[in-house]
């Protein structure tokens, strides 16, 4: 490298760093109620608008049915819900049908935009389908308005995937925990399709980035846990990719909330990153999309793997079954003077695109109380 | 960090870097017979040597029999197969029985420093249990004679384990692959335990080791198949580590070869690298110890998952079952011009520490022209 191509690339990295560090650290819990509500919209299969037609509704619905009755669903969830985050879980666009994926993504984020709520998002297995690339399409991604997505780490540069990142949720506002996340999303790319001739199937999260998953869980928890605010335990964080890992197909109807409808598209093998979460121990909850006619939640080894179940119109699904989105509200416990103190709560429950925005399966995924898991004597024959 | 300080580091690193390339490239084939052989010694379980009694002999064995057998059995397999590299797969010492682990590791590879043959050693999940830590057991390995043993790779400060490291067997001198690394082999550390209270059992292989072997699998692939030498398939490359795969536990008699006398004590959890090394692509046979009553080798996904049977006298084992060593011996392809080139199959057999030290089980693991696979569709229902 040349030396002012070396100047370069460390303004580039310093830039990259300070963009990394502003957004991580732009959302806040409420200072009204102590709440943090994030809506989740999975598998939009965005195409071109008003002249992509439905997939799987009633006959009824199907002549006036186009990409906008996604776009008024989301509409309507923000009114609903009144969400201060709202993360895109992949498929946002479907991209064999649609002309032009810039345009296409900028139809289906806008209800996002156009309320000025911060939103996130990642890629799934279908937004690379149109006119660009992966990497084009997350690059696009990062630079629309009020996104809060972020590339990828500068520190890991041959990381795998596109937009992988993570965001810090702080304390309220003049409380102690003012300045420290009390609540860690982790975005990763869960891949599209499998480039290995021996492995059919669809992709999955790769060494590299579960090393960048655990490298942070570890310094998150590091600063969390240091100095006179000092926690016993650390932050909860929840993880949002698109493809469901294999551990999804553990549960059946007695052990889930929600239904199961079609099998678990995971990859086709495990790459151990229930695993590294369970390690790192602060994940409490993991949100996928990709399936779905599946929008439930299971409880293993104490992480809930859960389903949003599908949002978007012009995506299979089944007719009569309404589109869903999925809520998760983390809450704040009071603190003896008044004040706010860490998360106590998380809740989740799903919306129906019913009549009345139908509210169901609500249920409590992790509460402060309920991290009393003792250390298990290891089992050895040699 | 202080500026004296930080000279200190950066010429630590350059000289743990330095001694890195060193160890790395001391491996040749041998320009006699094209042939590259390596002996693996899996669970020596070595204690005090002459005052610590077998384990599971027959009872007209025990009276005069200790760890000195173990280093008996070395010596004879170093006799009849002329090794040119002795890998010892951890349980090299147990901890619980060496009063001394720095006696008892000095012990265990004595055999292979007298006859100064290069070798390398990696951990079980028993060698720490001595007078040293897991640190200070590699650590003491890695400054023993003739052995090219690393603690760990320069450029991953973080990385789990101790003992991660590669080596490169160079082609025959003077051929046009004199420099070039024909066959790679990794070492990893599997660890001994789990150390996270909802996963009970033994230790795994972690994503920052997984990152660590992928970067070096793709460094070797680059430059093994860059330039005017060019070659269309990676150099075969070879995995040694202590602790089973879950992997291994998808065989049974009907495709393996040798025997499976008790269960699979891998890991309670898959954390993926079975997917990892699929995906790297070189990686054409592991091989683990642990279970000293399995030495089979199973394939799976074209990648064979081996066992090399129970080595050590003081380890548990099966009595009138003789104890048993693992050959891998590669050999290249012959020129048309009398030269020597890659690689061209790799195989195995074991050794039973018998009167006539009988082989069994010889099978060819892999061979130049079985590289078919075919690149295969991606099933994908959405």
């Amino acid at each position: 490298m040349e030396n002012s191509n070396i100047k370069l690339f460390v303004i580039l990295v310093f830039l990259s760093s300070l963009l990394q560090l502003c957004k991580a650290s732009k959302l806040r819990f409420d200072g009204k109620n102590g709440e943090f509500r994030i809506l989740q919209v999975a598998d939009m299969h965005y195409g071109d608008g008003k002249t992509t037609p439905c997939e799987d509704v009633l006959p009824e619905q199907m002549h006036s049915c186009s990409d906008l009755n996604t776009t008024a669903f989301i509409l309507r969830m923000i009114h609903a819900e009144k969400p201060h985050l709202i993360v895109f879980t992949g498929d946002n666009i479907f991209g064999f049908d649609a002309k032009d994926a810039v345009k296409s993504m900028n139809a289906a984020f806008a209800p996002a935009i156009s309320s000025n709520i911060p939103w996130a998002a990642i890629l799934g297995n279908h937004d690379q389908q149109s006119t660009l690339s992966r990497e084009g399409v997350m690059k696009h991604i990062v630079g629309m308005k009020n996104t809060l997505s972020l590339l990828n780490p500068p520190d890991i540069p041959d990381i795998d995937g596109f937009g992988n990142y993570n965001l810090e949720v702080q304390g309220i506002e003049g409380s102690k925990l003012a300045n420290k996340s009390v609540l860690n999303l982790y975005f990763l790319d869960s891949g599209d399709y499998s480039s290995v001739p021996s492995i059919p199937g669809y992709g999955w999260i790769k060494p590299s980035q579960q090393f960048w998953f655990q490298r942070t869980s570890t310094k998150l928890k590091k600063t969390y846990m240091h100095n006179s605010n000092a926690k016993k335990a650390p932050a909860p964080g929840l993880a949002y990719f698109h493809i469901p890992l294999p551990e999804y197909s553990s549960f059946d109807s007695s052990n889930f909330t929600g239904v199961r409808q079609e099998g678990i598209s995971s990859a086709s093998i495990n790459s151990g990153f229930f695993t590294t979460m369970v390690e790192a121990g602060d994940v409490k909850a993991v949100f996928a999309g990709h399936d779905h006619k599946n929008d439930f939640c299971g409880k293993l080894m104490d992480i809930n793997l859960c389903y949003a179940g599908g949002f978007g119109y012009h995506a299979y699904g089944k007719a009569g079954w309404s589109r869903r989105a999925r809520m998760v509200v983390a809450s704040l416990e009071k603190t003896g003077k008044g004040g706010w103190g860490a998360v106590k709560s998380i809740k989740t429950w799903k919306r129906l695109d019913d009549e009345h925005l139908t509210t169901i399966d609500t249920q409590v995924l992790w509460s402060k109380s309920s991290t009393g898991a003792r250390r298990k004597k290891p089992i050895g024959h040699q």
